[in-house]
């Protein structure tokens, strides 16, 4: 399943900024997508998309995209597929636009996540969360999310405790990367020997999105998990990858080694269909007491795995472990991605 | 209570290291203490201190004790006072043999910390843990401990809400400083990027020590504080201040405005004797959102201050807040010289 | 000299910039000057300081300033002496409109330092340029300019080898600090584990400001000085202090020892005067090979002092060597403040 | 020429330090190079490679190694192709016995490489060099050496100028990553927000090596280049990637343009050859002017590739630009290697 007669068009939605950069780097290079259309607001439409960039990832901006002229995020495009990295302050109009017109909106953005018809999808903890997308009222279109980058992480290494164990409590402390806030918004006088223990609304997703995610379809009708989260989110001095200090209270019993064994053996939709996206194995735990760390694991299987690691018994809670997920990759650009490979894989696109 | 006639004459064990850099550093100028011997390793003996020591803090060299010959780490000198920054590996031994000796040590150092019979004082907190000191067999010597320096912020900020409201659980995520680790104990290509999830030891610490700290003098025994406390420490890329997350579970019910009001009020022993390097106020209710953070906060009040922010309920304790302290001031060798203040406005020293 | 019975009103132009920020942190208990009445743009105009700067600096926002309400950068202030630390932009303008309207303008921005008839001053370097003012156009008032932040510590450390031996030619290659471009426009995305080896404009500043600096008022003319400088400009990783690496060929003959004894012998009339910002020796030289360090020796005579070290004959030139300065403080506001203090004591404040 | 039949038995001295470590990265899947042995000190001598090495590259330590037992540094092996990465204290005893007992040594220790008779050798600058080996009197074996880290991006880019136009001078100021230095050598409270102007004994080799490389063989003798070079050493807070600010003089006239076009169109030996570590292009010229950064340019063409940007006319010299290469690839294990290859390609290996 690895290669198609013809690619699909994509576009992309908000393409300079730092969410639709890291998406056209991924695409650059994709068996299924193909990158034709780049859409972008009024002060670069109109331009050479490398005219209208700052390109700042420290790869090489793909020469496909070079000369594709900006246009504006307006649903008369070619492709009918379209990945959104638009800011929250213009996403949530832009993206029933066009849905409304037909298109498949893959979006990284909050503004439509917590809709009652909108998967918010990890292709391995959620995917049968698609099927609300036939109770939108979109015609042809559709809109599919993609979770905030510090809930994904935690909630791959969540979903299978949740399957075997379940889940009565979870207590996050984030220490995040500065790519999840965009560019250029985090100075360096900021950041530079500092931790800024405040991002705003992040405590918020934290502690609401994983009970959607791990929800259940009951008559077509999604009910919320139903156990309660504390989150506490910083930003500190790491250029990528979440890493998430995790406590849990279970509902049933579980030694060490059972938690580490589901974890080992966690696989899913994506690993069966063989997704051009989906990492060999979602989860890696790691023996080594001192890992996982951003600078090593932040890249496994190209990022889109996730490490879990330290996990040892809890005075309040039943375990504490640490998680880390690659922030711009997992959880941005990359989750989307393969929420799109999930939806052709499954004839949605 | 500013000035003596004839100052005190002190000794540094283990001054060529971090923590006795500090020492060094933060007595030059004591109105009360005078250094008038260094000690360190075999490797250093004999030698002038400026040229035995690596001096890496930021500030120069007090010209003071540039010309001092270090001394062996052995009971034969003059001073009758000790501040111990010695290595764990090494402080037990030589730490009781200086009280043997009749020496009053002040340390810095984990090993004698939960000795029954030697307080492990924060001067604000537990004051009256002195009278422990009777009970030590070391004759006219004694031994008195300071605490870990990720527990000290924790335990004055937990201490106004333990006397008005009882604390029946405290979990804490830490974000800690390079500078606590020694030096050069952590490599650029370790820490530079990343966060290392792993401080061996401190956990344990975090956990157990202020339970000592918060506990109570009944009929001369010291009775341990009974709650659980859970710690995850982390180290981050930062040079000086350790942050962090804290969340509680009280005793008795209490408002947002009661715990600030709690904070704002607190004022104890070194306050009311004015003790040379006691904080005006030992702790800073921050308002503004995103503080503290370690580049504004550390520093308060030369660094003795503690600062606490973000004060918010808390889905699975009551409530939830960030600390912030300095944590080789405070946390090491500010925090063990007001220990030593505290003995001699008391007449121990 | 160090106390006045009544103290100077000073206004500050471009209050909520950075450099404006740190001519508030520095004139806050100034001995001889008070801080007024703030101006800013239009965007802050009518609110209180406090509101309307997003203050950065480590330290805390001066209390005395915090309910200043803010003005617009318009002539019609009660303080007759104005720092400005107006971005370029809108300078030269604005600073014309204050000198035309009588005010003493002490200026850090580039507009009007090459004009004929305005001093580019350092004051322990050409404090006879002042009296250049007598040729401007502005009646009552005056423009006097603090020259760029990479050419302040690169001229002091020049001045006394060009006034023994002769300078034939400079060679400068540097390694400049994040605070002298301002805040906040320096990502961390882009600094952070990197090299820019570009800094707009800077290079000219560089090869063409210390040839009028050094220049001779020649029959109330000032003919510049006559030698050629190349000049290489880069922004590394640091917060503070520009770090320089200096050749130099002289006109006369000289030894390492000639250099060293004119540095450490230099003294000018900023400490003749005692004036309150002069460092006591303008020059520290460090024998010590690995020095001067921004970490160490930015802060050196609170930053007023510039530290040279490491010198060497070299194979091109005659001499190569280190030069150091703090580029926020010698190199900007505490710059411009020690020429308004050579101003007062001369009497033309 | 890009596969062998039968890969070729390496070995790596110094297998567990820093340029050991990449060493073993680069080689780990080479198309003609395969690790067979692994020699460290005695402290490592007999452990598992994955047990004895504290492995701090980011990319996972390579299967294929993790069980090699490894060796003492003595010359019984069986591969008789070693890449030495030994320390310079050890190194010139260790790789002449091997050069003795018959084995191919090529080092990228600084020890051997001003022996008259060893090839200073970067493939596209001397290949001719190799004829040296000739000259040895190691018997079957021999010793190659590749050259300082912050020479070979110098020298690459020196070369197609001393080709055409003739160097009279080069003048070189350099800022230098910290993994040149080693692992773990470097505190982060050292080189955190901080510039350390002092490499011991970096300006000398970076004066002397490439007169060396750059030097003709007449008569079997090598004849040095001849023309003088200054070089100021800086270590700055970047994790790879040296950048290198050079002044050159000429001895024939030539344009900016004939600069760029001589960079451009320089290609070689490596490249004819089609060796597999090989650059498609050694040097990048960049045109936009904020380029080269370490950030952005270090890993091109596998961090094979030199960058070079910013020229410009010079007011002391002729010219000025700045150069960026990878310190531990193209500085070091790459170098070495491609080093190899050649020599297997001429017959040597």
């Amino acid at each position: 399943m690895k290669s198609l007669k013809e690619k699909i068009a994509v576009a992309v939605l908000g393409a300079t900024g730092s969410v639709g950069q890291k998406f056209i780097e991924m695409l650059a290079d994709h068996p299924w997508f193909e990158i034709r259309e780049l859409c972008a607001s009024d002060k670069s439409a109109g331009k050479e998309y490398q005219d209208a960039v700052d390109w700042f990832l420290s790869s090489t901006l793909p020469s496909s995209v070079k000369k594709i002229v900006v246009k504006r995020c307006e649903p008369n495009l070619k492709s009918k597929v379209v990945f959104s990295g638009l800011d929250s302050s213009v996403a949530g109009k832009i993206e029933t636009e066009f849905a409304k017109e037909g298109y498949t909106v893959i979006s990284n953005s909050k503004n439509h996540r917590m809709d009652n018809d909108v998967p918010l999808l990890i292709p391995e903890v959620n995917p049968d969360h698609l099927t609300l997308i036939k109770k939108q009222n979109y015609g042809s279109g559709c809109i599919v999310t993609n979770p905030n980058c510090s809930v994904i992480g935690l909630v791959i290494a969540l979903k299978p405790l949740a399957d075997k164990f379940g889940l009565e409590a979870a207590n996050v402390s984030t220490m995040q990367a500065i790519s999840g806030a965009g560019h250029p918004r985090v100075a360096n006088l900021d950041i530079e020997d500092n931790v800024i223990p405040l991002i705003k609304g992040e405590e918020d997703k934290v502690e609401t999105e994983p009970l959607k995610i791990l929800g259940t379809i009951k008559n077509e009708i999604l009910e919320f998990e139903n156990f309660k989260i504390s989150a506490q989110c910083n930003r500190v001095n790491v250029s990528d990858g979440h890493t998430e200090c995790v406590q849990i209270k279970l509902k049933r019993k579980a030694t060490k080694q059972d938690l580490i064994e589901a974890w080992q053996n966690f696989s899913s939709l994506p690993q069966e269909l063989n997704l051009p996206s989906a990492p060999y194995k979602p989860i890696h735990y790691l023996n080594e007491e001192k890992l996982p760390q951003p600078k090593y694991q932040r890249s496994a299987d190209k990022g889109m795995a996730v490490s879990v690691g330290r996990l040892r018994e809890d005075p309040l809670f039943d375990f504490k472990f640490v998680v880390l997920s690659h922030n711009t990759v997992r959880g941005a650009a990359g989750g989307a991605i393969l929420c799109a490979e999930l939806m052709k894989a499954q004839g949605i696109i």
